[in-house]
């Protein structure tokens, strides 16, 4: 295992100050806490908007911080829920006055910290709500999890919920259309190699030379069936066929569509299997209003990738089309 | 070797088609040719902007497609110089009438072809220049390669000269700009782990389970020496050194900097790495204006990176803040 790394106990620390001198005047570091918080925040009249968790999934979440998105950012130890103190730090530093909404991956131990973090908020006055993102169709309940697992799609909760924010919306309106989002993406990963804790120096499990896990989770936790390695076409129509038939999607409907990288698979890789996403969604005719293809909720150096489809509406749409700027998403206005 | 793909002779072409379909609206693929182009190329009254190479750098150079920066971008096969007729296609894409300037990092092949095209071009009756990048400090000829290497600098140089033909300015401005970036900028890279080719699925070369190779090239060309692993803060600082001493960068004066993932080393590492490039520039005293971390020119799925530092001055630096918007790079207006 080689890393590009200093002492193991200091990469997260390390990584964060080095997010933030990328994004001078954009980001704040609160110091000793893991919390990456909007230089600008709080944010006058707008609802704050708080996600976090294990460190090991970057860009995710310090990425997505900034205007448009995020408020702010807990990042825990790698693949370890941050602690409530720290996701406090975090609520406290974005709360101006009108409420704070936290978004939590389905990881037991993020639903937990964060569920007292509110409390403990609201003890100080602060107005908290929180809702908890389950896109991953793979499995019910696994390890870590009750429920089915939080991955990629959260970055389209964040992303709607944030624009919502922007426009001055109540904790109530915020928070719905997160619900809303929520029960709308569906996601699916596949591995094709383990990733390799920065700490152990181990791989989180293993795979044979020409096998893949279908289902994994951004952990390496279990998937649903260990197979040869498909062709990026069986591959792309497996996942997109799991996430179709699951909410269902259905011909006529309007969609955004995500082909996150797991860490190490290449950019040129992940469009070969968009390429392959937008053949079967245009056969289901399904239309797709945007489509992001890149890392944005990695595992370490796994190899692999993930599905994310969000079924639209008018609304949803028009939200996920407004101006952000954070340090990993950037896009003008429409 | 695991790869997301179907047949390897089709890769490029898949993933150039993925491209397309995710940047709807905002480029084109000049059938059989892989030339990515400006949706709305040729842009009156601007220089048009071509650069390219062998696939397998991605988000190089079809990711920088956009306004503020290339107005096509050539791909040929992996690791392998596009032909002259279709370096020529995109020049005529992108012609105005004021002329077009080709950025071709030094690799015999690509100079040559691109040299070839701009032959065929002018007797066609457009004005062509042509500017040679060769910003890696490494080594003095290579494999491939008489001079130096041309790598991700690369890209400060698509940005400046990028914004400096959105003014409107002549082909002669627009091309000294280019030089003036070249003769500036400076990099060095490292490699922990070889790539693997789609084609052969072998890796490049190999290196042991504690080796790395401090100066690689982004196909795998030797670089100055195999070492045993070194932590991010001595890796960061070999490679700075060699750097800040070529131009030289000297105290006082003002930087951009560029933390380039070869395509596998994780966002977490290559922050690790900005974090100490900061504090050696800091005891140099160099000012840092800017700061690009992330994947910008891979080589497949290699882990490592490589650093790139650009000395500034007013002119350089205004132009570096315009606003870009491509795929991989898109900044508001400062």
């Amino acid at each position: 295992m080689k890393k590009v790394m200093n002492q193991a106990e200091q990469i997260v620390e390390e990584m964060l100050e080095g997010m933030v001198q990328a994004a001078p005047g954009r980001l704040r570091l609160l110091e000793g806490t893991g919390v990456l918080v909007r230089a600008d925040a709080p944010v006058a009249g707008k609802v704050g908007l708080v996600s976090g968790g294990g460190s090991g999934h970057e860009p995710a979440h310090g990425g997505y911080v900034g205007k448009g998105m995020l408020d702010a950012a807990v990042a825990g130890e790698v693949f370890t829920s941050p602690t409530p103190d720290r996701i406090l730090e975090a609520i406290k530093a974005v709360d101006s006055g009108k409420g704070v909404l936290c978004i939590v991956k389905n990881y037991t131990g993020d639903v937990l910290n964060f569920e007292m973090a509110a409390e403990l908020a609201e003890a100080e006055g602060i107005q908290v709500e929180q809702v908890v993102v389950n896109d991953d169709v793979a499995v019910e309940d696994s390890t870590h999890t009750s429920g089915r697992r939080g991955i990629a799609g959260t970055l389209f909760v964040h992303k709607l919920a944030g624009a919502k924010a922007e426009t001055g919306a109540t904790l109530r309106e915020v928070k719905e259309i997160a619900e809303k989002a929520i029960a709308r993406v569906r996601s699916m990963g596949v591995a094709l190699t383990p990733c390799t804790l920065p700490e152990s120096g181990k791989p989180s499990f293993t795979l044979g030379e020409d096998e893949i896990e279908i289902g994994i989770g951004i952990h390496g936790e279990p998937g649903v069936e260990r197979t040869r390695l498909l062709s990026a076409s069986e591959l792309t129509r497996t996942l997109a066929e799991q996430i179709v038939k699951d909410v269902p999607f259905r011909s006529g409907e309007r969609v955004a569509v995500m082909v996150n990288g797991m860490g190490s698979t290449p950019l040129m890789e992940l469009h070969v299997v968009h390429r392959e996403l937008m053949a079967y969604l245009a056969e289901k005719e399904i239309g797709v209003a945007e489509s992001w293809v890149g890392e944005y909720m990695t595992s370490l150096d796994m190899a692999g990738f993930s599905l994310t489809m969000i079924q639209l509406d008018e609304e949803l749409e028009k939200l996920l089309a407004q101006p952000v700027d954070t340090p990993t998403i950037r896009r003008f206005g429409d």
